[in-house]
């Protein structure tokens, strides 16, 4: 089995840059941007250089490279650079979890965050800060993964040798984790994807990150679901979750409420995968759904698709609710979306 | 009120040559093929230089170039050539049944298709022969001209002032006659397209015939469907259909099930347009679904939109089945699709 390109967007090169995989391209490009300075991975990160889990990788990335950055410093001023740091990858993308949770990690086994008391304890410099700070976010990483690999282990139970996925959008982490324990399995899997306008993410980054592993996907357009559904040429409907409720709404890439509603129709069983559901979201009505510029609509890879003088619409996703969700599966288990409590 | 081009998307240039506008790269190009002979027009219409209604009026051309062709013939030549003409025609598109009655219109008021006994007493020749091919066309074309402003009347009745339509892929002359009559009754309308992939007929076609037309309508992808009707987005979902069945499955591009489905789940009627029902096609198992080339998922415009490796699976049309179906709009008026018969 292959390794995924996808699963490994984030790396040091021999002389320290980090290096990210511009998912904005791939797989047309295989591109690569260099960042030498914890400002470069912000500046990356803003620009959608990566998307979906990559911003976790490179946030604990561009925490290193702050505290190499700061190896000369004295304690003070140390800790402040690296805060400083800190603070600006979170300004970069600021509803992204990921990306505050590893500065957190990082910060809290250096420098702390400077808002507790015990903060001045912290007086790490020089190597140990590094050695520190690369300590910090491997481990945030590694613990990252294990979740996912439990996420995908529970997933991977509902599959049976031979059975037919579909998937829409780039499920990434969670999608590669449940092959991975699928094939662990000895389990056969095939699957179809969505294209996934306007970004395309089905039809370059789900399908890439198979076909590296292995599989031949095959892909139709968003608007083939239902007959893909009906014509019984998929077993099970599979999807990342960017947030589940806590009373079991799923809030996807927009596309996943006509995927959970052909699956519903058609006696095909939808699960939404997800770390775990949020408890600051009670209700679909505690989240905000994204509005993205229209324009993207009008155009595939930067061509124009469409005619003079229409508007765009581009809500960035949906609301699927519990009643056509079979299960939520979370790093802890297979869960009813009317149980997550 | 502006006039569509695709609405007279076949016409006689000054010098008698036929153009046809080529629907393959409208409205980025609008560009006209011309024909001088009935063979070009054939070529044409296999080439797909123009589709849905267009062929019809493709067909009566090339007809009337067929008569002139066969101007200075005498009865026994002018006969023979002319349904040499109409056959080559009718076998550009065999399932295409405008052609075929466009076709059999033109001969009957001419020179018979030769099968009947009574093709002998049409002994047109010359001038004669010529201008009876041109009336006939033109009643023909105008016939189907009447059926549609029937049809677009009782569809136009469905809808009140300052509805908000949503419709699939191109509905053509149906959706033209639609607006016209809601025009005629002072109703405004506003409206939601599709993009309709692979092809973009929604992006293209609809959305520059409804921007000639006079209005602004909002486009969006075909995964967004579900979305905009659960948020309440539109009034109304309205699409053609290319069959429909005696007990009332509406066959239609490939799309229109999960448009059914997500009207249906969140209480929008949806209504099929067709001139009427196949009385050759009892129920939906009677009806083939044309399967087109993969790779045409995999590509936007010509460029390619898929990774490596994957397999595109292109199904034209979906079926809807007649639970889902509000309404079917015939020139007729409007019926249930339980009771067609």
């Amino acid at each position: 089995m292959g390794e995924p390109v996808l699963a490994e967007s984030v790396r040091y090169a021999d002389d320290g840059v980090v290096e990210i995989l511009d998912r904005r391209v791939y797989p047309f490009e295989v591109s690569w941007v260099r960042c030498a300075t914890s400002e470069d991975v912000a500046v990356a990160i803003e620009r959608m250089v990566t998307q979906s889990t990559g911003p976790l990788f490179a946030a604990t990335a561009g925490m290193v490279l702050g505290a190499r950055e700061a190896r000369g410093d004295g304690p003070r001023e140390a800790a402040a650079r690296l805060r400083a740091a800190g603070a600006r990858l979170i300004a970069t993308r600021p509803t992204n979890n990921h990306i505050r949770d590893a500065v957190h990690a990082v910060l809290s086994a250096t420098v702390g965050s400077g808002e507790d008391p015990g903060d001045d304890e912290k007086r790490l410099t020089g190597d140990e800060l590094v050695a520190a700070a690369e300590a910090a976010a491997r481990a945030h990483e590694d613990a990252y993964h294990a979740r996912n690999a439990a996420l995908g282990g529970h997933a991977a139970s509902l599959l049976d040798d031979g059975t037919r996925v579909l998937t829409h959008c780039w499920a990434d982490a969670f999608l590669i984790a449940t092959v991975r324990a699928a094939q662990a399995a000895g389990k056969r899997l095939e699957f179809v994807c969505t294209e996934t306008r306007p970004y395309l993410q089905g039809a370059r980054l789900t399908s890439a990150a198979l076909v590296e592993m292995g599989y031949r996907p095959t892909l139709i357009t968003d608007g083939m679901v239902a007959a893909v559904l009906s014509g019984g040429l998929a077993d099970v409907a599979l999807t990342g979750a960017d947030r589940v409720t806590m009373d079991g709404h799923v809030v996807n890439k927009v596309g996943t409420l006509g995927v959970a509603l052909a699956a519903h129709a058609f006696g095909v069983p939808f699960y939404a995968l997800i770390d775990a559901p949020d408890p600051q979201a009670p209700t679909a009505a505690d989240v905000v759904i994204e509005q993205r510029d229209g324009d993207e609509v009008l155009h595939a890879l930067g061509r124009r698709t469409a005619a003079e003088g229409v508007t765009g619409y581009y809500p960035a996703f949906d609301v699927t609710p519990p009643h056509l969700v079979t299960g939520i599966v979370t790093e802890r288990g297979i869960h009813r979306p009317d149980a997550l409590e």
